[in-house]
C-alpha cells in the first residue's frame, strides 16, 4: 500500500499531542491524569473525524476500530501507550497509537480491510513514573492488578490507583476480582511499533528493527537507609552511621558486580534513579539520617535479575553491619522477561527484507505493554523505529521518514496475518 | 556565689523557648524568621521582668546588660545564638544565652557587679542551615558579610540575607560598606557557653570541658553533577552518563582519602549533607542525568582543608573524565579554624579545679561564634556543656545539673577578669 498520503496525518497529530502537552521543558501526559485524558480525547476527535470508530474497554484504556467491527471475531491489536514520564519525549508510546490509528486510515480510505479486523488500543497508564507501577492499563485489561496495586498513589497528586481507573469508567468490581476484561482467545495477535529507547539502532543505522524479547526488572521505589543524623562537625568518622555514604557504598558495590557480570556476557541494567536525603531536615552541616532511593535492575534472564537481587539485599546487610545503619524495603515489584512469538518475528523480517529496509532482530531493554500480552499466552511482536537521544527525555527525536518504514511493515504484517 | 536559686528560671525558660518554637518534631526557629523572632521577643519580656536593659544593635542582635551601663568602658561578653537548624534540638546556641543570662540577674539580685560590666548577645543567624551560611549575626557585627552573602536566599521563603538584616533593624550601610559596628578594643573578653555536640564528653564522663580550639570548614551548598537522562532499560553501562553513580562515586572517594588520613592522625570530618536527584524529573526507571549535593570538609588545620578540598576538586575532575559527566561548583564558602585565647582556657580550667568539676580542655568540631571574635582579635574562650545524642536533631538531651556546673564557672570568670 502507498502510505505516503498518510504521512502529513501523522506529524499533525504528533504535533498537536506534543502541543497539549508541552509543560515548558518536554512533554508530561500523567497516568490517568488530566494530560493524558486531554490526548484521548484528542485523538478520539480525530478518528471519528476520519469515520473511525471509538470505544472505552472495560479497564478505560481508548479503542479505535472501524465502523462495524463485530466484537466476536479473531482481531489483531496495533497499539501501545499514550501517557508519558514527566518532562518526557513525544514519541515514546504516542507512536505506536498513531501507527495503528494510520493503518486503520489506510484500511478506512482505501477500502480494502484486512484479513482479520484491527482494533487499536491507546493504553493509559503504562509509564511507573506516576504510580510507580508500569503497565496499568494493560494489567488491569488483563486482570492483573491487585489489591496493594490499587492503593498506590500517583506522586504529586496522591490519589489512589483505584479512585483513578474508577473516573475513567473501568469497571472496577471486575478488576478486584483480577478478572480478563476481553477474550484472548480472539486476540490473533498484539503488534506494538515503539522507538527505540537506546542508541543502538542510531549507531547501526537501521530505520527498523523487531524485537525478539524484553527484559524484565525487579523494582523497588522507595527503600529507607536509616542511620543516625547529627552536628556534621562533632560527630568522628567512627561513631558516624551517615545513610548517604552508606548508600553511595551500596551503589558502587552494585556498579562493580554490574561491570563484572558483564565482563561475564550477563544481560543486566542496574539503576538508582530516585535519591535523596530528607528535605525536611537535610542540611550542608547535617548528618544525613535518612536517605530514600529506588532501585531497579532489568535482565532478559529471570535467572539474572533474582541473582542481582540477592546480592543488592546481600549488600545491604553487609552494609548495615559495617556503617551502623539499616535498610527498609517497601513492596518489591516484578516485571517478568517476554519472548516476542517467533513466527511473528519472521513475518515483520520477511517484510522488512521486501521492502529491503535495513533492519536487524534485537532485544528491547525496556519494557513494554507487548511483554504482557506475550506473558498471557497472546502471540505479540514488536517494530522498533530508530531515535536520537533515547527517550524518557525531552531531546528523544524520531525521523517520520523511519516511522513511516516502520507503519509500512505495520500495515502490512495486519493485512498478512490471518 | 550560690546559684541554686537560678535553677528553676533556666527551666522554666529553656521550657517557654521549646514551647514556642516546637515543630511536631524538634524545634525550629529559622534565622531571622518567625520562630526566631519569637524567641527574641520571649526573652527580652522576661529580662525586662527581671530588670535587665535591653537593646538591639547595630546587627540587629539582642543585648542584654545590667541597667545603666556605660557604653564607653571595657566590657566582657557572654552569649550565644537563638536560631536553631530545622527540627533541631533546644540547647544548641540557647543554653549559652541562657547562661549569660543567670550571670546578669545574679549580678542584679546580689548587687555584686564583676569588675567589667557584663554584655550578654542573643545572636541571630548562627546556624547556616537557613541562608546557606553561618554565624551570620556576629559576622554583621564584625564587618564580614560581602555583597554574595547579603543576595544569599532563605532556603524556604526566598527572601535574601540583606532584605532580612533590614527587617530586624540592622544598619544595612554599615553593613554594605563592612563596617565594624561596635569597638572592639572595648571588648576584654568574649565567652561562649554551648553544649558539646559529639559524643566525646559523655564517653569521657565530664560535665564540663574548656574549649582549646574551633575547627574550620569549606563548604559548597549546591554542586551539581550533570550527566545525561535516558531510559534505565535501554541504555548500556557503557553508554551511560549517570549522574547518581558519578556522585556516589566521589562520595566514596573521599571516604577513602578521610579514612587514609585519619590513620596519619589528621583532624578532619566529611559530610555530604544534602544529595538529591532532580524531582522534578526522577523516576525509578530514568538514568538520572542530574544530582544536586553539598559539600563540607571540617579541620583545625586550614592546611587540612585547603588540601582536602583540592583533593575532592582532583577526584570530581576523575570522574568527570572517567563518567563522562561534569560538576558545576557554586561558591565556595571558607571558615577559618579558631584558636581560644589560652589565658582564658586557663581561667576557665583553674576555677573548673577550684570547684572539682571533672573537666578536660578538648577541641570543637563545630563552628561558635566565638570563632568569629578570637579570629578578630577578641580573646576569646568556650564552656562546653555535657550533652546526649550530639546536636542538630530533636534527641539532643542536656541535663539541668551540668549546664549549671558551666554558668558556675562561667560567672566565676566574668567575676576574675579585669
Amino acid at each position: 500500500m502507498d502510505l505516503t498520503a498518510l504521512r502529513p496525518v501523522a506529524e499533525k497529530l504528533f504535533a498537536d499531542v506534543r502541543e497539549l502537552s508541552f509543560d515548558g521543558v518536554g512533554v508530561t501526559r500523567e497516568s490517568y491524569g488530566p494530560r493524558e485524558s486531554a490526548t484521548a480525547d484528542l485523538l478520539r476527535r480525530f478518528a471519528e473525524a476520519e469515520g473511525l470508530a471509538t470505544e472505552t474497554d472495560r479497564a478505560g484504556n481508548l479503542i479505535f476500530t472501524l465502523p462495524d467491527t463485530p466484537a466476536d471475531v479473531p482481531t489483531v491489536w496495533c497499539g501501545s501507550h499514550i501517557d508519558s514520564v514527566p518532562q518526557g519525549g513525544n514519541y515514546d508510546g504516542l507512536a505506536g497509537v498513531v501507527a495503528g490509528l494510520l493503518c486503520l486510515i489506510e484500511q478506512a480510505r482505501s477500502g480494502v480491510r484486512s484479513p482479520l479486523p484491527l482494533r487499536v488500543p491507546a493504553f493509559r497508564g503504562e509509564e511507573s513514573a506516576w504510580f510507580g507501577k508500569a503497565y496499568v492499563g494493560s494489567s488491569a485489561l488483563l486482570g492483573k492488578l491487585d489489591h496493594d496495586d490499587l492503593e498506590l498513589r500517583q506522586r504529586d497528586s496522591g490519589k489512589t490507583l483505584g479512585d483513578s481507573l474508577q473516573d475513567v469508567g473501568a469497571d472496577m468490581e471486575a478488576i478486584r476480582t483480577g478478572q480478563t476484561l476481553f477474550d484472548p482467545s480472539l486476540v490473533r495477535a498484539f503488534l506494538e511499533l515503539h522507538i527505540e529507547q537506546g542508541p543502538v539502532m542510531v549507531a547501526r543505522q537501521l530505520p527498523v528493527a523487531f524485537v525478539s524479547g524484553i527484559r524484565g526488572n525487579i523494582r523497588h521505589n522507595g527503600i529507607q537507609c536509616i542511620g543516625a543524623s547529627g552536628h556534621s562537625g562533632a560527630v568522628p568518622r567512627w561513631l558516624r552511621r551517615d545513610a548517604m555514604f552508606a548508600v553511595a557504598d551500596l551503589i558502587m558495590r552494585l556498579d562493580e558486580h554490574w561491570s563484572d557480570l558483564l565482563e561475564r556476557g550477563t544481560d543486566l541494567v542496574v539503576t538508582t534513579g530516585m535519591v535523596s536525603t530528607n528535605a525536611a531536615e537535610h542540611a550542608t552541616s547535617r548528618i544525613p539520617g535518612q536517605v530514600r532511593f529506588s532501585f531497579e535492575v532489568r535482565s532478559k534472564s529471570i535467572d539474572t535479575l533474582e541473582a542481582f537481587y540477592q546480592l543488592m539485599r546481600a549488600e545491604c546487610k553487609a552494609i548495615g553491619r559495617e556503617r551502623q545503619v539499616r535498610f527498609e524495603f517497601d513492596r518489591r515489584l516484578i516485571t517478568d522477561p517476554a519472548t516476542m512469538d517467533p513466527q511473528l518475528c519472521q513475518l515483520l523480517s520477511k517484510i522488512g527484507a521486501e521492502r529491503a529496509y535495513p533492519f536487524e532482530v534485537i532485544a528491547s531493554g525496556a519494557g513494554h505493554d507487548a511483554s504482557m500480552f506475550a506473558n498471557a499466552g497472546i502471540p505479540s511482536g514488536m517494530i522498533f523505529v530508530r531515535n536520537q537521544h533515547g527517550s524518557h527525555n525531552p531531546d528523544e527525536a524520531m525521523d517520520i521518514d523511519d516511522f513511516m518504514c516502520g507503519v509500512d511493515v505495520l500495515d502490512q504484517a495486519v493485512r498478512e496475518i490471518r
